[in-house]
């Protein structure tokens, strides 16, 4: 991929492991990671599903290192990188430009509740001139369901017309329709709009989106990136029927427990359950519930890796 | 203050200075922390008002380490080290632990939103735990208007028997006086409930309670800490509304740029102004209208250090 292509496709924000002191296990990432690949997804390392705001700044910028290290394509990911604080954000993205990374996905400050448009300007402007770097690929990501701090259509037009290099795209994550048809529709050069989640997937592509960055991905990457491959052919509508009907099954659940238990159970390894305290595990029932939906769904993870 | 100790009146949840470049500045803050102990606040520094979520962990660790080495009381420090990551509400709070301060102010992990009371308890379950320290005592932050992740007063209860000599107080900036009352009539012993700001600083003394924690404390020091002192006195309720009215005066502004305005005035030093992004400074008109009311109502800065 050249310095100054764009992403497109489907991304997974890939789930974190943890081990039983709640340490972060990078053999254990690089592994799921390596697997994601092979189903044909991105790497969308340190989203919100990813737990990566329970995570330090030195925690993510040693695992961006231990992936490399085993060999994940850094051109293939997409680490978040937006931060409360200018120092943190500037940090893990001037890494993650240094390490070759396609682009990154960025939070806005979420600490703060009521800033301004003007604010949220200088903060990714601050970063942008701090980084400094024409390698800098920024998607901006939109998630005031969980961020609370959302990205107006007239602050990202500003970004975009300030850094065309730089501002590259979104993941709107606000589960509103709406608001991803309206970035669609402004048309700007290159700009790589992502729906949030595969339930828009096939809405986004036809209205000429990217692909999509979701949670689901994680356990059902080949599935989605078909549909994405697949989105003009007559399968498609449902395909995305099929996709919706698992993401309906997820969603009754916590999602992060959700998907750690599922792939704890097809990869045999009860230690992907552990999440990092806000979060909470599923509880057993609960898990035995959701296998069995899955189970009635005939759903399967495949070609898991070791 | 023996080990022992927990703490009572009035704390200012310090202003943060910044230079040109956006840089933290340990002299103007260990300049703005001597005025303010000499006017009898304590110093909640790396509160909400200080823009500690704007600062990294490592900026939090310098500053205190600079404070202390200007001569800052640490036995009158209540620094701020909640965070949504675990290992940063750790190493922040260890610190503060080993530099002898009194106290530290928690905030729970606010990105996550719609947590359980479980999750909540394991978050600081585990902060204390690995801090591992008798010496520990933690002000809880409640402050859903920002942080969104409350804490309910059933975990409170929950932690406060869990950890009986650590759990030491509460800030609630719920803005709901009917929760401060509620904490305090839960009666737990020697728990220390602080309000959020003067506004309510009357009631909670009245009905047992310890004292405030709040913003205006950063230029109002001296009558705050008077109406603590004197809240048993004829004067204490003409006292309270002559706080209000000024607390009245700096609402109409975002609070932390209004703030920074009256100090540079007072100070004649304009660096004080600056914030940085999300955050903006107040717009030159509107520092006029604050700085003509404050006038008006015969505001002054009194016995400012140099």
């Amino acid at each position: 991929m050249a310095a100054s292509a764009r992403f497109s496709g489907v991304f997974a924000p890939v789930i974190m492991p943890f081990g039983p002191d709640l340490s972060v296990d990078a053999d254990r990432l690089a592994r799921q990671c390596r697997w994601l690949l092979s189903q044909g997804v991105g790497l969308a390392v340190f989203g919100t599903n990813s737990e990566a705001n329970s995570l330090s700044v030195g925690e993510k910028s040693d695992l961006l290192q231990r992936l490399i290290e085993a060999g994940i394509d850094p051109e293939r990911m997409m680490p978040g990188t937006g931060a409360c604080a200018i120092p943190d954000a500037v940090e893990l993205t001037r890494q993650a430009v240094r390490r070759g990374c396609g682009g990154v996905l960025m939070l806005p400050p979420f600490y703060y509740k009521g800033v301004s448009d003007e604010g949220l300007f200088r903060y990714y402007a601050e970063v942008i001139e701090r980084v400094g770097s024409r390698e800098l690929r920024i998607y901006l990501y939109h998630i005031p369901p969980v961020a609370q701090v959302g990205l107006s259509i007239e602050l990202i037009g500003r970004l975009v017309h300030a850094y065309p290099q730089v501002i590259a795209g979104i993941k709107d994550s606000s589960g509103d329709w709406d608001n991803t048809a309206a970035l669609l529709n402004e048309n700007w050069d290159n700009f790589r709009v992502f729906a949030g989640s595969e339930t828009f997937l096939l809405r986004t592509l036809r209205a000429g989106g990217a692909g999509c960055i979701s949670a689901t991905a994680n356990i059902n990457p080949a599935a989605i990136d078909r549909l994405y491959r697949e989105w003009q052919s007559d399968s498609a509508d449902a395909q995305q029927q099929s996709l919706n009907d698992l993401r309906d099954l997820l969603q009754m659940h916590p999602m992060i427990a959700a998907l750690k238990s599922v792939v704890a159970h097809f990869t045999d390894d009860p230690q992907w359950t552990e999440v990092r305290p806000p979060l909470m595990p599923l509880a057993g029932d609960k898990r035995s519930l959701l296998l069995d939906e899955l189970f009635n769904l005939g759903f399967e993870m495949a070609g898991l890796a070791e």
